[in-house]
């Protein structure tokens, strides 16, 4: 029985390394087709009905996989913070490392979040919320956000998320550096600080500072 | 002559148009074929050449356009500074009625920014870039940034375009609003007071505030 059940898990793996591979030259998600990804994970288009119901099943478990990968970070970037006492830079620096070692996935995250199908759509709209009201629970667990209300913790969070996800272009094809230009890793590091100087002297809603 | 020269214009425009509209549905530019875009103009697929070399200039006149409508609304909002006196909220929403107006060139823009033509990906990274650092110049030249220096001016007018540029799916695709959850309208209108507050703090680079 197990070694049937590993089979199936390879196979399922291989499907999403197949849809993922075909989307690295640039194609969105909605352009590929099941047999194609199939053909690629070299099985027969019938049995991508074993591991998947359709194409857009097969979009939510990509889905999944980057939420996985970018909560691991999360964790890995609060373990560090806790270590070492919230260094951005060491932070940014984890985060940037994780896009660039899981590209496909990052790439997959930005592009489908306007893409063809709403399922998926839907399902990163979710991914970024999670992560964006994680990161507000945690802010507010920490001694020097105790100033900030729900309100302007959930701002802060979506601004960080926000910040992130919006790098991600340049993160994944980084422009040529342009001598005295910052680099996208120094530019993210220095915004978020400027998002922290402005959470620390912000004093609430319909008071503009 | 004119009448042919502007039966030419119109016909350009009736691509453009074609393109944008078998885009809206979710495909990516990538996946559009030349034959199908002139199809949908109601020329034949030859035509095509007399307006474009190839489905990348194409995309280059689509990001052109839409680096227009952008620069456009940037100079009412401008306008709109200096006659009230920099009121975000304002902004913000001559910002989002823009975009609502015009979904289909923010969601190319957007979407096409992690596409699959390189030739686009680079003007909008261009588009983003130059709108960046007009924001830069343009803050530079206000009173109350006289603080800032020419890095940090940059590291925020990119902050403010990331923002904006991230605001894009929840405007494109609105999620159904949870009670006591922030618009995006309102969220974006404070994460850019919560940046205009950080950037009146901000005391330098190597000095986390």
């Amino acid at each position: 029985m197990l070694p049937r059940a590993e089979q199936k898990q390879q196979t399922r793996k291989a499907l999403l390394d197949a849809a993922r591979e075909l989307m690295e030259s640039g194609r969105g998600f909605g352009s590929i087709s099941l047999r194609e990804v199939a053909r690629s994970a070299g099985i027969v288009p019938t049995g991508f009905y074993r591991h998947f119901e359709d194409m857009d099943q097969l979009g939510l478990a990509l889905v999944r996989e980057v939420n996985e990968t970018f909560r691991q970070t999360i964790r890995r970037v609060r373990h560090n913070e806790f270590e070492l006492g919230g260094i951005t830079d060491a932070s940014v620096r984890i985060f940037l490392d994780v896009v660039a070692a899981n590209r496909a996935q990052f790439l997959f995250l930005a592009r489908e979040q306007y893409g063809g199908s709403q399922p998926v759509r839907q399902a990163i709209a979710r991914l970024r919320e999670g992560i964006s009201s994680d990161l507000a629970a945690d802010l507010g667990r920490m001694a020097r956000w105790q100033h900030l209300d729900a309100d302007a913790l959930a701002v802060m969070a979506d601004l960080v998320v926000k910040t992130v996800f919006a790098t991600l272009p340049e993160l994944i094809d980084p422009p040529e550096l342009v001598p005295g230009q910052l680099s996208a890793q120094a530019k993210i590091t220095q915004q978020l600080r400027f998002i922290f100087i402005g959470a620390r002297h912000w004093q609430g809603l319909g008071n503009p500072g």
